[in-house]
């Protein structure tokens, strides 16, 4: 007899104001440092797992595509620690995007925080807690750990498996925040996030950046805390460039920013010190911009981005809900 | 009776491959490291000065005007150290550039190396030895102390203003290296050195910058001598990247690099990644690009540059002279 378990989640990714960059482990992802970040609404994975015991192998389809490559291999590997556990069959994975593919924003943290949640929700009665979420998410992709809860979350690191999850730090509607990304390439990295990672664990700065990162974390929250957010800005573009110095000078360098990131980078930081507009960024392992502002100003900056870099997509987000089960099933 | 005595000196400015940034002695320019460069030919200052003792107070002309600003200032400081040992008499000092003036190009280094030579040479019988005129350079401007022998210099750090000076390397006819500086902008930099070698001291990065620096200089005096090209620019490169890192990610951020900048940085290792040409970059303290070619190579990378960014002005280097006393006098 076919026994067929079937669920679907939708997650979305996230953007870290301190960011996650070198790993203690690389099997489980346990990161070197605790980080801190803000669920983006507007860039979400919705996935099906449907569990077949008729199955031989695995099936994952993105975007309605078959999956052959790595991140097929990816995705069976993250399904086998779930086997191990419970259940030992195959499974048919739907994934979709709510944002154009390849654009350079992050799946990984959106697709891995809503597959463990679809797959391990298809056989388990009610999810397990939501801190256990996040250490299943973490194990697919350090960065979906933070994607398990609403808001702000906070990643602590710990030491391990057990001692390395996330928590939210502030509900979804603490703050009117809002992340607009500034789509600048979509082409592939020259050097993958999982390389940065290894790459970071050689670099000479990595020993002095663990040491500030403490007392930044802690004004960090204070900040976002009493929603000040020029304290705010300040320590998430320090830390945005710190980490980009680390990876431009680390060898071989891994050198993410374009000619266009800069362009934003120096238009906005015109727009805060000549006209006083309070707006700020973040950036990840790649070239696009994490225009940060709070919600009155977000029309005036949306706008003055379109002029600065016309015809370059953007994608504006508010602090995004939890990763969540529903009904709509893919498959 | 009205006494008068008058030298004129010309002097390159130079590019660090290893850089001089943070210092031990902010008054005499004593330096946290020790740094190594080449001297351009095509970024020449010619200086002429006067001493006069009819003078009441220093007279200072720079391209042809009176300068009554903080550059004046700067140069009469320099002169009062020269007063102090020698006469006690004002100067007329004038100043012109090869290189058209406000282009980027550190004229500083040129500039301190010329007035030293030409300052002391008029009261002195024969120059004093060239590493004590090192000297003398580097209480103007640091990296001037660099300009004062020909070709390939090195910079002893040192540890107070008798132990810190420089000594060549390498000859000016021992490399056909060509530095084709592209002139991105000419705009002043919203931080100056002189801030940014501040900000250096108290960055969490300097103690393990100092810490692989040794290494690293040993191996780019292996690379020079040997003119292993690139094993020399891949280490020019990456110091290049370590300072730009340290830079910009201080608090605040000196971010020198402009769209312009990352454009010919990423077009050049893309020549170099796909099209197998040898060529590599440096930077200073500011959004220019220098780009490093052997001179066999040199036409073909003006070529593309031109082609890459069309309309920014390029100056052509090639290892320059020492700074010498001649008769072409500007007064």
């Amino acid at each position: 007899m076919t026994e067929i378990l079937r669920a679907s989640a939708s997650a979305c990714s996230n953007i870290a104001f301190i960011k996650y960059w070198g790993k203690q482990d690389f099997d489980l992802n346990v990161p070197l440092n605790d980080s801190l970040s803000m669920n983006l609404s507007a860039a979400v994975t919705t996935t099906t797992v449907e569990w077949d015991s008729s199955l031989s192998q695995d099936e994952i389809y993105l975007d309605g595509e078959r999956i052959l490559d790595g991140r097929g291999v990816r995705v069976s590997r993250f399904l086998d620690r779930i086997r191990e556990q419970w259940y030992r069959m195959s499974a048919r994975v739907a994934s979709v995007n709510s944002f154009p593919a390849g654009t350079g924003v992050a799946s990984s943290a959106s697709g891995f925080a809503a597959l463990a949640t679809a797959a391990i929700g298809a056989f388990h009665e009610g999810l397990p807690d939501e801190v256990e979420m996040t250490r299943w998410a973490r194990r697919g992709s350090g960065s979906a750990c933070r994607s398990i809860q609403a808001g702000f979350v906070e990643w602590t690191a710990g030491s391990e498996d057990q001692s390395s999850f996330s928590r939210q730090f502030c509900p979804q509607d603490h703050w009117d925040l809002c992340d607009l990304i500034v789509l600048v390439s979509r082409k592939s990295k020259a050097i993958s996030s999982s390389d940065g990672h290894r790459l970071a664990i050689a670099h000479p700065f990595m020993e002095a950046r663990q040491e500030v990162l403490p007392a930044r974390i802690l004004a960090l929250k204070g900040a976002l805390a009493n929603r000040d957010f020029r304290t705010f800005g300040e320590l998430v573009e320090h830390e945005a460039l710190e980490v980009q110095a680390i990876m431009m000078s680390g060898r071989p360098a891994a050198l993410y920013m374009q000619p266009e990131t800069l362009r934003v980078i120096h238009g906005l930081r015109r727009w805060r010190n000549e006209d006083g507009l309070p707006v700020y960024f973040t950036l990840d392992a790649g070239p696009n911009v994490h225009v940060l502002c709070e919600g009155r100003e977000a029309d005036q900056v949306l706008e003055r981005l379109q002029q600065l870099v016309p015809g370059v997509e953007i994608l504006v987000n508010r602090p995004g809900p939890a990763a969540t089960l529903h009904q709509n099933h893919l498959l």
